[in-house]
């Protein structure tokens, strides 16, 4: 199932998208998509569902972010060797761990709105895992059972607010648009190798990330299990599992975000996401 | 006014404590102490009300954290210059920030879990500011609008976790059970000064943290104002303000925590914490 979010921010209401790309509405079944909503018995209950009946949506809605009241929004850093190397920092021995403000969650077309003071503002497709089920001290043979399913996340990132303003990252990660997430979950099911999907991104029309889940250095079922033995996770936390090269820092010369600017980002199987950065109001 | 939460943990109850020390029901007036009761109309409502009438709770009950729904625990670190020197660090020239997982919450009295494969379990003592009414981009001046009001919170930290694996400190501050926060929420007008409140910590009787706000690098309101500018704050968000000197990394040689052992901590007009380590299942 591909479960999405859609209507106004702070307002979203729960829709499934059908086999010909209609969003139908699921507010008969769910009062969102969230995680109350993605437990195993109740994506048993809404699989059971003959979607063709269910109300079509106006396919110029917006849509929100697939994820409602996400309690944790958890980023794996440098997990792409290549993508470490163009950061200039070395591979980590294990997975590098950091957090995005939930309040930085948005749709996945909404615009990016660069902060005040902000002069690298820069890009990262990711693969982000959303939790089904409570868990803590899992086995990596067992973690998919706790994975609900995946979205796409774009990372955005202001490398000055990260990197140059001490040495923890999140400030540069958390600002208010910088999570933009979906357009839809993939329910599990549906997603045949997490290890094998290839993920690209460009700006203005021009390709500069174009890789694949397979270069992770931790994957998927590996980041759980370990995320695992420091804290419990609930259903509806997301997990960002980090970016392969091609960001504006990697460029020669470093190359930042700009109003104006269109990146368009997708994920084999997961759709794709088209943000617009504007100016800080 | 002391509000508070008290009941089953994940059924807390809303409550103040009254001047003789009871804990008076507020279920009348609101569903719990959490973002959407803290608006300053909220609180002028709360503070009309005659509470010797409202029903007294067994004082046996337990506390929760004093705020639920937290949307973001976002903290502040070596904003103490002695303790940035105990712990080998330098003193930041802006706030280091890094985020506790809002699933390490817990209430002020309720045992501490040493997690698995943890041998470096220490306390801290902060200051913790809950926020009240959203902003962005304040002036310090006008910091002090948004400040709902005061907690006392426990940054329990396991140092293996935050600072041998990896250069981000996250892994090792959201564990469960590593934010007690409470007895209550001390509103602002009652705290008059949070530059100048005593803070101590005990370990099984003796006192390790014996420290002040008034030494801290940077103080509440400037805190507010420049977390405002790298992202939105929301009411129910919880920013701990960093911790004096004396905690177990500092020690020579160095202490840590073990099961059994019993922390009490407290911040002047804000009350008391009482917790126990214990072994995880």
């Amino acid at each position: 199932m591909k479960l999405l979010r859609y209507g106004p921010l702070g307002r979203e209401k729960p829709g499934i998208m059908d086999g010909e790309g209609n969003i139908r509405s699921l507010s008969e079944f769910v009062s969102d998509i969230n995680g109350t909503t993605l437990s195993e018995e109740n994506l048993q209950r809404l699989q059971a569902v003959d979607i063709s009946s269910l109300p079509i949506i106006d396919a110029d809605v917006r849509l929100g972010a697939c994820v409602g009241n996400v309690g944790k929004f958890i980023c794996i850093g440098l997990n792409y060797a290549d993508h470490a190397a163009e950061s200039g920092m070395s591979i980590p021995s294990e997975p590098e761990v950091f957090t995005k403000a939930t309040s930085a969650i948005s749709g996945p077309n909404d615009d990016i709105i660069q902060p005040r003071n902000s002069d690298k503002l820069d890009w990262e497709v990711e693969l982000a895992i959303v939790i089904g089920k409570e868990t803590s001290y899992v086995n990596e043979e067992d973690a998919h059972e706790y994975i609900a399913g995946y979205c796409v996340c774009n990372d955005v990132s202001e490398r000055t607010f990260q990197l140059e303003k001490g040495s923890q990252w999140d400030k540069g990660k958390g600002c208010d648009t910088f999570g933009p997430i979906g357009p839809w979950l993939v329910t599990r099911d549906e997603v045949k190798d997490d290890n094998n999907l290839s993920m690209w991104l460009e700006v203005n029309g021009k390709t500069f990330q174009n890789g694949n889940t397979k270069t992770m250095v931790f994957k998927p079922a590996y980041i759980v299990s370990y995320l695992s033995q420091f804290m419990s996770l609930q259903p509806g936390d997301i997990i960002s599992t980090g970016t392969p090269p091609g960001v504006g820092l990697g460029q020669t010369p470093p190359l930042y975000l700009k109003p104006g600017d269109k990146i368009t980002l997708g994920i084999e199987g997961l759709g794709t996401q088209k943000q617009r950065v504007v100016e800080h109001k």
